[in-house]
């Protein structure tokens, strides 16, 4: 079996820099390893990603676009995740529930129960061995993400900052919650900090399943 | 408030047809009618429909096609449905539940009660006052689709004997429990006397609910 690893986090938060990153240092130690993201990570998980982020469809409703999430997690989780982990890899995945749970749940105001069970019945229960959640002030996150891709940002960066302090409430409050599978990370520390501190999590995890 | 009908049954049954013809008759009464159809029904519901009925997307799992469903009804009644009954319009609605009952839950072999859990979310619990079951036989109803449509079938009609048998059977299942709800109507008569069946009891809910 092999080893499920989420990285969750604001938008900006770094979260695909430091998957590359982690990716090298697994495939270093000669572990086979497959990076994934959400939404998307299947052709068909793709098209529903195009239609969350489309800005054009902003007469999209909380509900909906909570179930669109849930779908493409169906998919991502039977096409891809769970090969893979049959296959003995370790999945560097980024996003998973619980950014379901803060952007979808908390953000939008549907209920915490619903979301979770929801995601349980799309992915059959499958919950990630470690999560590493990458903590920026959304002022920073939402900068960031500006910064490096100019104005197009996308339907759900769009909010308002009300929206993303919630959405970082509800991810601090769920890594309070299973502090055994969450481990929070300071994301204002130097690129090369935050690949650190997540590395010296990570190698324990990779020994123990190895 | 409006009253809220859907009609039901296998692929090539007459939904459409009977429709277009109740429609009419109900608004010779001077009665609001408004006549919509699911998968779809909305311009995001449009574009999830796409996806679901796309033959090329043959790696879709049960679960996903059931999530991108309740995704596309749940936009579908918060634009279209509800605003529809608050203006005290007859909604006259092709395909509804009943099919993501009997079409993903028996068709594909998911849990009746996930499925009517998730559904239940999607639309606040909403369902309609009386549903009219198209009954005919697999063999027909597709030798209709398939004449009307050439060899176009979509990737659900696509699916084999066994599957559109199983389907019926959970249709018929379905009105035998909510008989209160749910009237099974002979879709093998002429499309004069189908229609003639449907208006005889949908003319009392007009007068009941007008």
């Amino acid at each position: 079996m092999g080893l499920f690893i989420t990285l969750e986090g604001p938008d900006g938060s770094g979260k695909s820099t430091q998957i590359r990153r982690l990716s090298e240092l697994v495939g270093r130690l000669e572990i086979e390893v497959q990076t994934t993201r959400e939404p998307g990570g299947t052709p068909i998980s793709d098209q529903i990603r195009s239609m969350l982020l489309n800005p054009e469809n902003h007469a999209m409703t909380a509900k909906t676009e909570m179930l669109l999430y849930a779908a493409s997690r169906a998919q991502h989780v039977a096409e891809v995740i769970r090969p893979a982990l049959a296959a003995g890899r370790v999945i560097l995945c980024d996003r998973y529930i619980d950014a379901s749970l803060a952007y979808q749940a908390t953000g939008l105001g549907l209920s915490l129960e619903e979301v979770r069970h929801i995601n349980s019945i799309a992915t059959d229960g499958l919950w990630p061995t470690r999560t590493y959640m990458i903590d920026v002030p959304c002022e920073i996150g939402l900068e960031r993400a500006f910064a490096s891709r100019g104005k197009s940002l996308d339907r759900i960066e769009q909010r308002d900052l009300e929206y993303h302090r919630r959405v970082r409430d509800q991810f601090l409050q769920i890594a309070k919650e299973e502090p055994n599978r969450i481990v929070i990370i300071d994301g204002t520390q130097p690129v090369e900090a935050v690949t650190e501190a997540i590395w010296q999590d990570l190698r324990q995890h990779l020994r123990r399943s190895g």
